[in-house]
């Protein structure tokens, strides 16, 4: 698992001449549309890096037919699991616990064994943080690995926590920022990202009890602490990274894709009033696909738990094929420019 | 202050028949555009409602030409004042009791003592708050009083606490959900509100410490509890009256405003891209502007400050006259349908 080359690169379709090959297990039960999402995505990817290999985990039906098939390319391992965990389970760290041929606990367990450098699954978000955490392990020195997610906005930004830790002390904030500052070296070729507290002021000494310890911590902790940013600066590229408590990042997440949702609903209305606007919608067809598309989460992969040794990443339940694949290219982008390797560091630094 | 029917009425212009009268005062300093856009805003208050009456404080070369206008129609008391909060006071709360002949600090007295049943100002929200719960003073049984805002959506949903209270205890979200729930009755004529928590999760058992507790309570003490929702779900129309902490809600609605900004913009650019899309735009622009008003906040007018004798509004700092006006008529509204009495008396049903 360990690199001694940083590159940053994403490999060009079929090429990845001087990449680093890289394994990423997938589990092929996790998400809405399961399997198909998941393996069309597997494809994609395995297409647009010649370097990648892909440790598949599913039921033999599942996963022997695509793992034979062309679309694999022939770099796709079968691991036939027999267990399941569902979307909805109830208990999902116990099922974890108890589940051990369960596909992405299985999917974990590669990555803890060294078979793959990071594992992917659209399966409930508890089981994959129970996963990355329980099978697979924190980093020496990680108090609590943290869930980032990169939005997208004027520039992309980097916000944790996301929704691992619904309670967290100043302490633990400043750790989560030099995990997702490793995280946007190392994904979005950002040198030296900087680190903003999300408050509900922009001056000094605003917030509440845990944004104001925090504030403190971190001026004098945090290497280019820009200070606080507010709810409206999210989007606005004013930081590459933002830090929160698990409570707030979870609301601010869900919050976006609301009314992102909301006002695309609202548009497409619009535009299906009457035949001049629809007329109307179709000459202005190519500049929506753009700010679709970027404003897509889809294209910056899954949300990587942070913090354990080794890649887990979370993708959304309803993931498409291209969030799946951009979802396993950015993983295979962290391993190769050393992620893990860069948390540890910062992790034994800061003591 | 106390008024015996219970009209629900937003009068139409210049009729106002069998609507009680109504005083409302007015900071004629407060905000970015001021005075023009609060003078224009009490003009426009004035049309639309003829049982209105304002209290108009500020400076006398401000107010008096204004008050004895035509725009005044004669129901304009000018209240000469000598001082100012200005919007980046470093402690305002601290501003309010020193400055005792400061606009906003007036425009809080008259209602303390009777003379207006309610006060706007677009100045600081700290001052706002402050004077509020200074001058005012908080109903007896209120703990702590809380920053609402009705946010545009499917329907209209209040959102409290949006920043008067960062750091809450359950036995706090619980009383925010009384005030809120009489403030949906009293301005949007909702007789029965559903209430629901703010939550990282749609199940029981969800959440932080503080959310985790507080559905308890709510489950046993709030009627018409509706249980969790998520950040997604708040334009939703799934709930009324949505509660959380004041560090949340905060953030949320800053996020909102962010990306709702955000997203506007970028159709912008893209309606400007070429003549042909410039054309197309033409064509969108009546079906835009009503999805603009349907998502404009102005149209619910400034956020009250729930728990204090009388009506206390946070205008925005930003606000234009129709946000003024609009803030002015929703709170004679409230005042018409007893606001304060009503919330005095869910207060006192708690105990």
């Amino acid at each position: 698992m360990a690199h001694t080359n940083n590159i940053d690169a994403t490999p060009s379709a079929e090429q990845g001449g001087g990449v680093l090959p890289v394994t990423i297990a997938v589990d092929a039960l996790g998400g809405d549309f399961a399997p198909s999402a998941v393996l069309d995505g597997v494809a994609l990817a395995l297409q647009r890096d010649s370097q990648l290999r892909v440790a598949l985990c599913g039921p033999a039906e599942v996963i022997e037919p695509f793992a034979t098939s062309s679309a694999a390319r022939g770099r796709v391992d079968a691991h036939i699991t027999t267990e399941e965990i569902a979307m909805d389970e109830h208990d999902p760290a116990r099922a974890v616990r108890s589940k051990k041929d369960a596909s992405i606990v299985v999917a974990a367990r590669l990555v803890k064994e060294g078979a793959a450098q990071g594992f992917i699954s659209a399966g409930s978000t508890a089981a994959c943080l129970a996963a990355g955490t329980l099978v697979i392990g924190r980093i020496r020195g990680v108090a609590r690995p943290t869930l980032a997610v990169v939005l997208p906005g004027k520039r992309p930004v980097v916000l944790a926590d996301t929704g691992a830790n619904a309670d967290c002390k100043p302490e633990l904030l400043v750790q989560f920022a030099e995990m997702a500052r490793a995280y946007a070296q190392a994904t979005l070729s950002i040198d030296n990202p900087s680190i903003a507290l999300l408050n509900i002021g922009s001056e000094e000494g605003k917030g509440s009890e845990l944004a104001k310890a925090t504030q403190v911590l971190m001026k004098e902790q945090i290497h280019n602490f820009i200070g606080n940013v507010e709810g409206r600066d999210i989007l606005d590229g004013k930081a590459d990274v933002i830090v929160t408590d698990g409570f707030t990042g979870n609301v601010v997440l869900k919050t976006l894709e609301g009314s992102m949702f909301y006002l695309l609903a609202k548009l497409k209305t619009a535009f299906m009033a009457t035949g001049l606007t629809k007329l109307a919608a179709l000459v202005l067809k190519g500049s929506f696909k753009e700010l679709k598309s970027e404003l897509d989460p889809d294209q910056y992969g899954a949300a990587p738990l942070l913090g354990v040794k080794g890649l887990c990443l979370v993708a959304h339940g309803s993931s498409s094929p291209e969030a799946i694949a951009n979802g396993i290219l950015v993983g295979a982008k962290a391993v190769r420019n050393e992620l893990t390797e860069k948390i540890t560091a910062a992790v034994q630094a800061q003591k």
